[in-house]
């Protein structure tokens, strides 16, 4: 893949489009509000595309042939071979697949489109973005749930029926909470936003997260459990995926991840406690495998921009 | 991969070979005890070798031409691309690492020797001896230890650092028994026949397993409760796989799957009444993705028979 590409991340209040050159860097941005529905959708992703297409250095080719393809990378249950999406409540469309890349196509003079679940492009985009990471992680997507996904040796792992990376759904405690999956104390009710609002009812707009660390930081004892329960829960997701998959990374991102630093050393000296009692885990290096996610960085975007199909990139 | 290959799989014991024919299927087969120590094991490759290459029907071309390759899978830490092993201390090769491949290959007038993980090449086996389980699969070993081999869309899944399938290591119980790898409660210390061993004593010649089984179906209340964590802990390590790779088939195979259908029925149930309390389990077919090994078969000859270099099929 050597031309031209734009890619797009569609969440539910905002799309965000990079516009990526033949030497893979980011030459232009675009954000738009999202507006829901089949055709709201379509219409933000045609104008995002022609935005960016548009800042393709004119080489006297026709705009429409300057273009090599678009990657497209929406929440929701994606098959990436026709291109469709189902169950992606936040962008408006329901159990019935919409073929959004060839819609997409069809009002783009028939430019190859790619879709892709959304946190599997943010994996994607991780291991070109971060530093030293490689072709090998997990994204950890700590947002309203858990989430993870996955690129091993390069290639993205949706699993064989689209499960790949649910360790959100793994119980740790047989007396804990319930789960609204049916099991009791999944690593979801700890590791969540939704797991923390649960916890420690708060009403305001700050990021719940955020609310948690500060109360912990100022004493309060019921946060100071919350946010334990939370670094415990991260640190053993980040075992489990280093200790089946064997994963050079784990990145931490979703919403809990803007907590940054303090998140980080939380999570590493969780882990560092457990190499010190395990030569076993000590020579698995855990802690030196987990990494934040970039801020301020389109992943999802450059992600999808990046992918082709068959989950290669 | 078209032409004549021999598969050996080398074990403390015995080693097991295989002549695999232009269409794959199983030609003849080899056994012969092993002898430990680099010499013993380079002299009962090649002479395995020889016997298996003397049933390649004759064309009239060399015999040393009428092979394509050799493939050996061994216990220990192998590298592929060297074809060499460490730590196969079964086998009387210690922490240097020993070009078994190149040994191998210079006493067979240079045939291309591929080395790779026993366990590895008996997962690689599984995809092609098992009817309906396709590319894509752990080969969860119950063995002295527990292990997992991984085939993932057809890839063999290393991991970056060997680590991966060392879902015996992740613990379940922080007042459990004490790890030898320093943690405490570990899966491999109810789901392994040592774990077996140091809950229930036992002197003779019997396989642990078995011993523990007939002892619960007599109705000892210790044995009982041994058998009970052994099956939650193979159905755990079952959820693990599943939630977090996605794998379209769990494999029990080792010495402990030699109580097959019990040891089969006896964790489908747990996973079933898992199923049975969340739909978010029941839809994911945690149960029905549960397999025995076949036994009476070479998996790990024919899989070493198969594999080619990086690990591909």
């Amino acid at each position: 893949m050597t031309g031209w590409r734009v890619g797009l991340d569609i969440g539910g209040t905002k799309i965000h489009g990079v516009l990526v050159g033949p030497d893979g860097g980011v030459r232009a941005e675009h954000r738009a509000a999202t507006v829901v529905g089949p055709e709201g959708i379509v219409r933000g992703a045609v104008d995002a595309v022609l935005a960016l297409r548009g800042e393709v250095p004119d080489d006297g080719a026709p705009g429409a042939d300057r273009l090599d393809a678009v990657g497209i990378g929406v929440p929701g249950v994606v098959d990436p071979a026709t291109g469709s999406v189902r169950y992606a409540m936040n962008l408006g469309l329901d159990a019935e697949p919409f073929a959004l890349a060839e819609a997409v196509s069809a009002r783009l003079d028939g430019v190859r489109v790619v879709l892709e679940n959304d946190l599997n492009a943010t994996a994607v985009g991780a291991t070109v973005l971060l530093d030293g990471v490689g072709d090998d992680l997990a994204y950890l997507a700590l947002g309203t749930g858990v989430a993870v996904g996955l690129v091993l040796d390069g290639h993205l792992r949706r699993g064989r029926f689209g499960l790949a990376g649910e360790v959100g759904h793994l119980p740790v405690d047989p007396e804990g909470l319930e789960c609204p999956c049916g099991q009791r104390g999944c690593l979801e009710l700890y590791a969540s936003g939704s797991g923390l609002a649960r916890q420690f009812p708060h009403t305001g707009p700050e990021p719940i997260a955020a609310v948690v660390f500060a109360a912990a930081d100022a004493g309060d004892s019921l946060a100071v459990g919350v946010r334990d329960r939370l670094l415990d829960g991260v640190a053993e997701m980040t075992q489990i995926l280093v200790l089946s998959l064997d994963v050079g990374s784990v990145v931490l991102g979703g919403g809990i991840a803007r907590l940054g630093e303090s998140l980080l050393a939380g999570v590493r000296s969780r882990l560092e406690r457990r190499e010190g009692s395990s030569e076993f885990l000590a020579a698995s290096g855990l802690a030196s495998r987990v990494r934040l996610a970039p801020t301020n960085v389109p992943v999802g975007a450059v992600g999808a921009a990046l992918i082709l199909e068959g989950g290669e990139r």
